[in-house]
């Protein structure tokens, strides 16, 4: 009887891509990319069936003050065709870079990128309350002639103003199916980039762009359960998830299960935005069927996977 | 026995989703997508398997100028990451025109962009001679600091000057393999805008970016014998392939075979960058083992396909 591969999904937050204080040339963003490619090209090399997404934060927030910027000369995109544009981008970067780590092992192996459609619910509660950030700040003058467009802004700790955005749920991968069965068939395949391109259902089943962010953490733990992944490695900034984060008496968690993550969640323990939502898409995962979660930083993964650093969750 | 179904590869021009005149705002784009998709949803329906191409012309073109334009406040992209940006935006225009125009005919099927390398060759002559003018036009003064910059300038018929870049042949696809299993799986695929993100190939076999343009009709022909697709329909602005082009004598071309396309090609009938590779595209496919072309507009091609507009081209 011939073993079936692990199938294992790997989400490369979009700050490993461009890191804080980096002006994020290509360069950089290349750089950084090798970093985790070159471990997920081991994992392949062993046997692993993989799929990838990856945040695209910075990267979609420099397409979109490029938009911004040339607005009086080329129509500006909504912001649903810049997150296709930065799957493009960003999948193309992972996509080489990996094929390069997989023939340097001489493990090679077909890499490709799916451009990713993820449905949204129009009546999500966030249509009513956009809160996620993007783009350029603007002065208070700039930003209420915006909201004049029909833009949501918002005041940013001082640094201006800045364009929110509805951040809803994604409810379905639209390319999902095919993501599994490439998966399944040996193919390393990058999708959801950013969360995947937000669009809504009509009724007759058709599809429609819709401005909106989705989160990308929830959006592979959505993918991962609909391609029936079993392990979920979700990469960021930092080594580990910490109890009390970024106060004196931090503790970093090794192991804990569903029922203290579940806890940790409701006592507050983890950020809106940043650690929340990975804890959260770890917890629907493992609710689901998932056997194991890593959160850890990319140079970290190999340790990590050994038990030796990063954190686990277990169901 | 099981009959195979036909495989037909179909590209769709850059000019075909921007028309000339318009802005190119997004709804226009969908809308002129639109067309050729109702199309291809019926050719899919009636159990074609079906891999489009698209140029990206005019939308890689403003993607450029949103690079220029706001290259004080954020690192510009090369100009093979505007390709993969491309590849992303333009490939999820028609991914969800074509998923919405199998819905209203209820013949539902997975449709995905595939974000496509094509190889180049860092010897071919193109590198020496750059010919494909890229983006916005400059001064003759900005043309002269930009040549400092290491790009060749180019005056353009008395606008202005341009940036030319290489447009060397393609050589091989990278994701060509998945490519044709996902189509004869039935999954319809779209690949190469652009003509592909140009990349080289270095000794060990890994990949790298390059600054260059491939002509999307000559990447098309590639892709079509690398998936050995039999039937290669290549849609454009105009109803079919002319002899005296624009003359008061042009004369419509209904059918030629093979050897009728060689003569008129090498007796200058076709003019460089526009039908030129349209019809060589066409000859080097034929000459492999592909069994029809069409040459036509989107809004003619199932009369084309009848044999009833279009130009037809056949071994």
């Amino acid at each position: 009887m011939k073993t079936v591969p692990e199938k294992i999904i790997v989400s490369i937050g979009g700050n490993a891509l461009i890191r804080r204080g980096e002006a994020g040339t290509v360069e950089e963003q290349f750089e950084n990319a090798r970093v985790a490619c070159e471990y997920i090209a081991r994992l392949s090399g062993a046997g692993k069936n993989i799929i990838i997404t990856h945040g695209n934060g910075p990267v979609v927030g420099n397409i979109v003050i490029r938009n911004e910027a040339a607005r009086n000369s080329v129509p500006p995109m909504p912001l649903y065709i810049c997150d296709a544009d930065s799957e493009g981008g960003i999948g193309f970067m992972i996509q080489q870079t990996l094929y390069n780590g997989l023939h340097r092992i001489h493990k090679i192996k077909d890499v490709v990128t799916i451009v990713t459609q993820v449905v949204v619910d129009p009546l999500d509660p966030a249509f009513k309350n956009p809160s996620k950030p993007i783009g350029p700040f603007y002065t208070s003058g700039e930003a209420r002639s915006l909201e004049a467009r029909g833009w949501a802004m918002r005041e940013d700790s001082h640094r201006g103003f800045r364009r929110v955005v509805p951040s809803p749920r994604p409810k379905k991968v639209v390319e999902a199916a095919v993501i599994r069965s490439l998966a399944e068939s040996g193919v390393i395949v990058i999708a959801a980039g950013g969360g995947g391109v937000p669009v809504q259902e009509n009724e007759d089943g058709t599809l429609k762009g819709v401005d909106a962010v989705i989160d990308k953490d929830l959006a592979t733990s959505l993918l991962a359960r609909e391609t029936k992944a079993e392990r979920f490695i979700n990469l960021t900034q930092i080594e580990m998830v910490y109890l009390n984060f970024g106060k004196p008496d931090q503790k970093g968690i090794r192991e804990m299960d569903l029922s203290d993550a579940r806890r940790y969640m409701d006592a507050g323990e983890f950020a809106p935005g940043s650690m929340g939502p990975k804890i959260e898409a770890a917890i629907e995962f493992l609710e689901n069927g998932g056997k194991d979660v890593i959160i850890t930083s990319p140079e970290m993964i190999e340790s990590a996977i050994k038990g030796e650093g990063g954190t686990r969750i277990y169901p």
